[in-house]
């Protein structure tokens, strides 16, 4: 039995090329005692992956060339030998990597309950970019009801839920996406107040519309023009989150948010999250989440690709925009 | 009797040039029923002061044309016509602009304590540069005896008590200023544990090696490279406060901090602040300041410059840097 893997044998300059990983098939070697054998369903692409291809100091550690690729994923035990945490049959969720198979003594993996919803959404609305919402709006937002909530990346694994659970909490939602086909998305299926086509719209003049009053939450995914125009729009005491920037990691000069002394004026604050720091917090939240989508308060899609060969276009999506919701590969 | 007045007349791209203000003088009409004159004895100049000739939303409005130049002063009422809140003899502070003499009914004034210190540091130490400092480093900066203090703008009014009340608290302090002589100062007579001096040093290169931790707490007067170098060595949750932005006040194109993602791989914070909005503590902080000033803890220095007429060139120190500690004029 084989393991086919996406490994990492040159780091990118701007936006990776497809040699930046080799695709390599070697024999499963047999299990030690302890060990268990994890077939993989579903390997989640994500934004912060192109992070962890650079060799700098980062929240954790980058991918070491020869290294599988580092994703997260989901996928079922198939084999266990001695006393393992998890048992044949188990589904389980983890550091799976870009590869069909892993051969496990359990780090780093915990066990799901596939009844609360398909496979692909426990590395989606119920895994990392979920939780990512969750934490990043509840408790780094700290949002009130009635406050304006501003989301770029709308319509993407983390800011849709984002967005989502704004609405369940009583806050006047716009989203910023690319296209009308997302905006519509946003405000016909995920119920958001408003949409902002940033590929068809001035930013500025669209905000200012939209957000009569200001912004009091803006949670960013994108930086650059977009982090900016927000920035000029802030209330009193408003705070922004910084998920993420995904218009500047393969940019070779990085922009600064120009309109930073906003924050000044407005004596708002600007901060920076790492869902991993939330993790002893993890499960309330996944029954919090679980709960909204059986209730069908929350909404979530899943955009699948078929493949290990097809991770490198697949991936190329992330930055590209032609994508609807979380991206993820199935194996 | 008459007073003389510096008039906003133009307002400036750029640094300000001479003829955005004009000298005028007018007759002190006589004092209605409520109202008092006040004699002005000392101007404070701030950085601020560069903010408020813009006609843009700030966090006060700014000053109009053909208004006197809104500063900070510090002087005595020498008459007074029924009942008004001060009496004659009696110091105050406030909102005095720059002029000789204010005819006030009092709002914006309030009482000082002559048997502190000296006048001037009623605008400096004991004023809202020391106000500034003091909630900024505490309340916002929510400093730790053993955290790594980082200042800019360390010689100045605001920055030079920032870094002695980090002292105080039991930090490590460096402050970043221009010049071997303000470097001096302030490890000589200041007490800081090290002085950068940006026009002679790299600035990343020195500020690894003083603060080979990292920086918990960053206090920023004047952003451009100086924020972005200090983004680099941000510790996890380090909080950065921004009070000013020196460097940019006179830039036609703004220097937005390019390393900002720093804020999130370290889950750092960056947050503005407006000393007004604690206006309802001045009196505890003006006393623990004045305790530390008469016990030789925190000392204060105050660069004093003559005549209503020096009020131009007298400004242009606070953006060329020719000037060490408080910068005040003289009436």
């Amino acid at each position: 039995m084989n393991n086919t893997k996406q490994v990492l044998v040159k780091r990118p300059k701007g936006l990776p090329t497809a040699d930046c990983w080799e695709l390599q098939t070697e024999a499963i070697p047999s299990l030690e005692e302890g060990q268990m054998l994890i077939e993989q369903a579903y390997i989640s692409l994500d934004p912060a992956m192109r992070g962890w291809m650079n060799d700098t100091r980062s929240y954790i550690p980058p991918v070491a060339l020869g290294e599988v690729m580092r994703a997260g994923s989901v996928g079922k035990v198939i084999a266990a030998k001695g006393k393992t945490p998890f048992q044949e049959g188990d589904h389980v969720t983890g550091w799976g990597g870009v590869q069909t198979h892993v051969v496990t003594d359990g780090q780093g993996f915990f066990p799901i309950r596939p009844e609360w919803a398909d496979l692909p959404h426990f590395i989606g609305s119920l895994g990392m970019p979920g939780m990512t919402a969750y934490f990043g709006i509840l408790q780094e937002g700290q949002i009130q009801e009635g406050d304006t909530v501003l989301v770029s990346g709308a319509a993407g694994a983390v800011g849709s839920v984002v967005g989502q659970i704004a609405k369940i909490k009583g806050c006047t939602v716009i989203g910023i996406a690319g296209g009308a086909k997302k905006c519509d998305y946003l405000i016909h299926e995920l119920g958001f107040d408003a949409a902002i086509d940033y590929k068809n719209e001035n930013l500025k003049t669209s905000i200012k519309k939209h957000c009569p009053k200001g912004i009091d939450v803006y949670f960013d995914n994108v930086g650059g023009d977009t982090l900016d125009a927000a920035l000029i729009f802030l209330r009193k005491k408003a705070r922004v989150i910084i998920c993420g920037a995904i218009s500047q990691y393969n940019a070779t000069d990085l922009q600064g948010p120009k309109n930073y002394l906003s924050l000044l004026v407005n004596r708002a604050s600007m901060k920076g999250m790492v869902v991993l720091d939330y993790a002893a917090q993890y499960s309330q939240a996944m029954q919090d989440i679980a709960q909204w989508m059986a209730s069908g308060q929350l909404k979530s899609k899943v955009d699948i690709y078929e493949g290990i060969e097809a991770f490198y276009p697949t991936f190329l999506r992330l930055f590209n925009g032609d994508k609807l919701g979380k991206l993820v590969l199935k194996i």
